[in-house]
């Protein structure tokens, strides 16, 4: 499968699951529900869910089984976006030409939609017991808790937010590992980890670490060359927030040089006709342009 | 064990869990691990530990093996209060006269918190995996995660903020049901899950129910008649802004009247010197002057 149909799937998949999820879901305040929808409507790329459903090909399972925990990786990546845009932490009014979640129902929904949707990710998870040993879902809950939790995401966010000028490209790495790479990585893993398959757990870990990598060199170039109609950011931001990022660490032409070498390694380790679509979606990273 | 007893072993079992916690953690900013332990450390009645701990009891288990699931409850409980007190929610600068997280730590570290906590929660909670079954454990995590999100306590927090001034009866109750009403219930239900053990899960239940009922109607009571010294909270504030509680409903006799027989609806629930901690529980909720 070719990047722009793992993506285009993933995205028709998810808006299914995500509707089906508002709409099964108990008694619940009308405004929480709206607002949630209108997160999880925001036209993101699911990459995350994409990776979820390629490391199940690779492992040859079907798309069907991997949609709880597709769905719960981008419940988890959608209410970090809406806590990332809060006035009180990046204060973004607009995200992909879309008001943010605070700007249309206030900051107080806006605390709450986030909140709502990472809690509910774990219920949502534990759907994959219609497929997988209770034992192995368990696993991916705690691991999901792990990625997104002090020691992943939210750490990683903290160490974005407290950034001293000048990181150390230890710290830098560090801090995208922690920030990106951890959910990245769970996505890719959790199949393995559902079907008890230490040895492609390892090769899949290996490829998300360097897709994680390899997505962040990528976001950091793209903020400096990125256009703003394409990207929906404004250029040159984290320059003007005095952010450390590979290119300032390196010249734009190393940090391209990086990412082409950091996606080898990631196409490396998804050998076969199997591996196809996780090989197109690591391309897919280094060579979009938003 | 009395009420006072309870509450204290819990306080104690919960301060050791989660410096334990923060210890062994994962690396992760420094900054977040003090404000999380700072959170965690807030002079909580640990009310909710102590439901856990107290229908272990009940169930004839050992304090030791539902520390996870009660420490869990205590760090979604204390994600509540981070991300209620902020500016966008209540806006609350002081919490059982220490200053609250955003105060000391600013907003953005304090939505972060809560964060880390509510993410984190999950992962303590599968540590329950060395002592029951996983289908069980996971059937915890699934039932924590539907009383803290958007149908449990974050739906509540939301039909509480967007009141509108005379609730019915009904609407008083879905409200409370939702915000403190699950959590608690799921304290004193887990170690039915944990065990499977669905008879005693049913009368859990309905124990829970009434004293969650209970702990409402007294909390509104305490805000009329309380003192701030002793509840460390500013008096008549609910009718200040304008709230539906039961004393507006039923006036303070009444009110009054109906948290007894809640009381005796939750003490009937739980026979038999095992049940002593529970009921004793039950009647501090309605006694407490704090």
């Amino acid at each position: 499968m070719t990047a722009g149909e793992s993506l285009a799937g993933a995205a028709e998949r998810f808006r299914t699951a995500a509707r089906e999820l508002l709409e099964t879901a108990a008694e619940m305040p009308a405004s929480l529900r709206a607002s949630m929808a209108y997160a999880l409507d925001a036209p993101g790329k699911r990459f995350r869910p994409a990776l979820v459903w390629a490391a199940g090909e690779w492992l040859g399972l079907s798309p069907d089984t991997l949609t709880p925990a597709a769905t719960a990786v981008e419940m988890v990546h959608t209410y970090s976006l809406v806590h990332d845009d809060l006035p009180a932490m990046d204060n973004d009014d607009w995200r992909r030409g879309r008001a943010t979640v605070h700007r249309v129902y206030g900051e107080a929904l806006a605390i709450l939609v986030g909140d709502a949707l990472v809690t509910d990710a774990f219920r949502v998870l534990c759907r994959e017991r219609s497929f997988f040993a209770a034992g192995a879902v368990l696993e991916a809950v705690e691991a999901l808790s792990g990625a997104a939790g002090p020691s992943g995401m939210v750490g990683g966010q903290v160490w974005d937010l407290h950034q001293a000028p000048g990181l150390s490209v230890a710290e830098l790495q560090r801090l995208h590992r922690a920030k990106t790479g951890a959910l990245i990585r769970w996505a890719v893993e959790v199949p393995a980890i559902l079907t008890g398959r230490t040895d492609a757990r390892a090769a899949l870990s290996a490829y998300g670490a360097a897709v994680g990598l390899a997505f962040q060199i990528a976001d950091d170039i793209l903020d400096v060359v990125g256009e703003r109609a394409v990207t929906g950011k404004t250029p040159g931001r984290d320059a003007a927030l005095g952010k450390t990022t590979y290119p300032v660490l390196f010249g734009i032409d190393r940090a391209r040089q990086m990412a082409r070498t950091t996606l080898a390694e990631a196409e490396g380790q998804v050998d076969g006709p199997r591996g196809e679509t996780l090989r197109a979606l690591a391309r897919y990273v280094v060579d979009r342009n938003h």
